[in-house]
């Protein structure tokens, strides 16, 4: 049995995600990712962006973190985006109020019954923008991506000359000052989210949510994620946020418990409408295919929390195998290969043959994302390789000399083939873009 | 000739920068990437990243936005980081002391010689963390990127096993409170650089420096950035900052002037040694090529603001042909083809022919970026993909269905050829991947 603490012990050892800053005692909540994991973040980033912006219908955009302070007014996160929070009085720590019993001791300091009432943190970052000190300089942290989609929906729809339906992409960070942050890369104060905004003529919204779940699981299942893993939440009653008139989760059987990873919601004309209220701008629709009629579009969200995303692919991805069998036992992290990090690693059987193994890595580097590695046995070599998700390991040993070909073992099956130096591009290829 | 504004203007008009926040009238300094920008910038960062992390030598990390205070007291930007700042007395105006003549009147009222005394004004931005308001919750925005790379240091390099020289590469978001940004997104308060930290032993610093300086030169010309916009400058005397033992620039012609693009910068023992004092860690590495000796390595860095680069390239690549010749007259992104945004744009002579150049377009899709226009005048559509950089048109008209041929129309030269379609692909990677 797995638990987080042996994957994040792992996304240390292997490269994946050190603390951040941790030569300092590490910041709370914060995380950067190593030499493995960004490839692995660029990967899936990628591969959501090809996803999304392949398709003839969605463009992506870029907005930037710092916006208006007035789109927050709009959007109801300056007044409503607020978690109850509760002091301890005994010890003063905080603690969101809906997530402990107010009624059970301090879990900081065992107190009993001594917390303050609940009041209302609101969980944007702010800081003050230009040399001045007065209020109205007031800045926000984006405390998510939607918005700088909204406020670019008029501009992006007149010089891309956009007909409805059609989406908006983005990759990007987000902030939100939590009260009780935790479980690893799951709820951070500092993330990355990957959303789609799908603008549809209204009453075409239910539709385009059946299309779109349907989409989201798949890409999920793409990722190699298995369907046991995963679960549908509809939002129902109290949970249907005010401005949304349906909405599912995705959910991930973490090792904490099924989470959050993706919400696809129907958010309505809500945001749109908010931003024509707040910005006296006209942010209709002319629907030339339906006799000039002008409507505000209604909106399909797809979003992913991309470090969320990350986490279950790393969950899923580990494996014990023969657990406390010494001989056998091995820890692989099972990848999907579009993902792996490293493709292919080249080790040479000893470091007499550096010169000509080198020479392999380095055509092979020109395709694939690949690693050479001499240092050790091979069958060390090999637990390091599955440890960091390599599909394949090529190995080139002293008939390599005389037959032109190398032992390719394949992380999953660890069988071994024996392929001829001429046919290992295909060999690899066809092994790899799956 | 070119000036800033009409690179704006075409940048807003064709999709590529907008301002943020425009409907609520702007957020100063701030620039959202539309559909084609954020596709050119991200041609631009992977072609960053692959020089760089394709090298057996180089791995990739990804820090947070946050870290620990205490990086940026051991950096010295908490001390240091400041610029001179002064008001006007009559309006409150205020600017960079270091970028005004204060003997000058006051470029917003007019009023003379009324300006306060220059103070220290830090450009970092502050903001809170963590649901407490006193003063040991106070974060800041990473002012630049680098310090993410030397707080990992030790991890990386004990992850990855790496023996000197080797360097960390890095792309993110920093932040600056500029007194004065402007010229376009040259100099904004959000922003994004492209940073490599090169390790090396005390004494190869200047060998490196060369080979980087060299590389970082080429990088730019492959780019597309022609040599007589490019000049280097070197860092001499009060320049020179005080932890670097040599600095050189590559500037770039811009509109406003020639100013710096890449820095590559000697940074000697400095940053690791602050940090080995501030977090009392020991970072030294142990040289086992060289008795086991132990010391900090020396850095060579390059930094490259990935906005200023990207703006280098829309300046370069933006073309005036026949300018006042109202029948010949054009303009033309001229973008390398690895960096186009889109790479062939298939243009129907007519609606009828719909299907069968959907089908062509779907297929091309799967390999190239790629558009499909059907609306206006051919002439019409091709104007318009010259705007955006279009390498390549493809045009399919009522011949098509009889010769299984296209016309293909080349951005630079407007030449145009028949081409087979079951050659067109051999046909276009050979014009695109150059």
């Amino acid at each position: 049995m797995k638990d987080m603490q042996q994957i994040v012990s792992l996304a240390k050892r292997r490269g994946f995600i050190f603390q951040s800053s941790e030569i300092y005692g590490g910041l709370s909540s914060c995380w950067d990712y190593g030499p493995y994991g960004i490839e692995l973040k660029r990967n899936l980033k990628n591969k959501w962006w090809q996803a999304m912006t392949f398709r003839s219908d969605i463009v992506g955009v870029d907005a930037s973190i710092f916006m208006h302070p007035q789109v927050w007014k709009a959007s109801g996160h300056v007044d409503g985006f607020n978690d109850p929070m509760v002091d301890c009085k005994a010890c003063k720590s905080r603690f969101r109020e809906d997530k402990i019993d107010t009624s059970a001791p301090c879990q900081n300091c065992g107190a009993e019954g001594e917390f303050t009432e609940p009041r209302d943190f609101n969980l944007m970052f702010k800081t003050k923008m230009g040399p001045v000190e007065d209020s109205s300089a007031d800045v926000y942290l984006r405390p998510e991506t939607a918005q700088g989609i909204f406020v670019n929906f008029l501009n992006v729809q007149s010089t891309m000359r956009k007909k409805l339906p059609f989406g908006i992409a983005q990759i990007g960070k987000a902030f939100r000052n939590e009260i009780t942050p935790g479980n690893f890369i799951f709820r951070t104060r500092e993330f990355e989210q990957m959303e789609m905004q799908y603008f549809v003529k209204p009453g075409e919204q239910m539709k385009a949510m059946e299309d779109w779940k349907e989409l989201r699981w798949n890409w999920h299942i793409s990722n190699g994620i298995r369907p046991e893993n995963l679960r549908w939440h509809p939002h129902v009653g109290d949970e249907l946020a005010h401005y949304a008139d349906a909405a599912e989760d995705i959910e991930y059987k973490f090792p904490h418990g099924w989470d959050e990873m993706e919400g696809i919601h129907s958010r309505t004309d809500f945001d749109l409408r908010k931003h024509e209220e707040f910005s006296g701008k006209n942010l209709k629709y002319t629907d030339v295919q339906d006799g000039n009629k002008k409507y505000l579009p209604y909106v399909l969200e797809t979003s992913v929390g991309c470090d969320r995303a990350l986490l279950a692919i790393l969950c899923d991805a580990f494996r014990i195998e023969n657990e406390g069998d010494k001989e056998n036992e091995r820890t692989v992290m099972k990848f999907h290969p579009s993902l792996a990090p490293i493709k292919v690693a080249v080790l040479p059987l000893t470091k007499k043959l550096n010169e000509q193994a080198t020479a392999l890595f380095h055509d092979l580097q020109k395709e694939f994302k690949a690693e050479y590695d001499v240092a050790g046995s091979i069958g060390k070599r090999y637990r390091r390789q599955d440890e960091i998700g390599t599909p394949m390991c090529v190995t080139f040993d002293f008939d390599s000399l005389e037959d032109n070909a190398v032992t390719v073992r394949d992380r999953d099956t660890m069988n071994q083939e024996r392929v001829a130096i001429d046919q290992l591009k295909n060999y690899l290829r066809d092994r790899i873009y799956i």
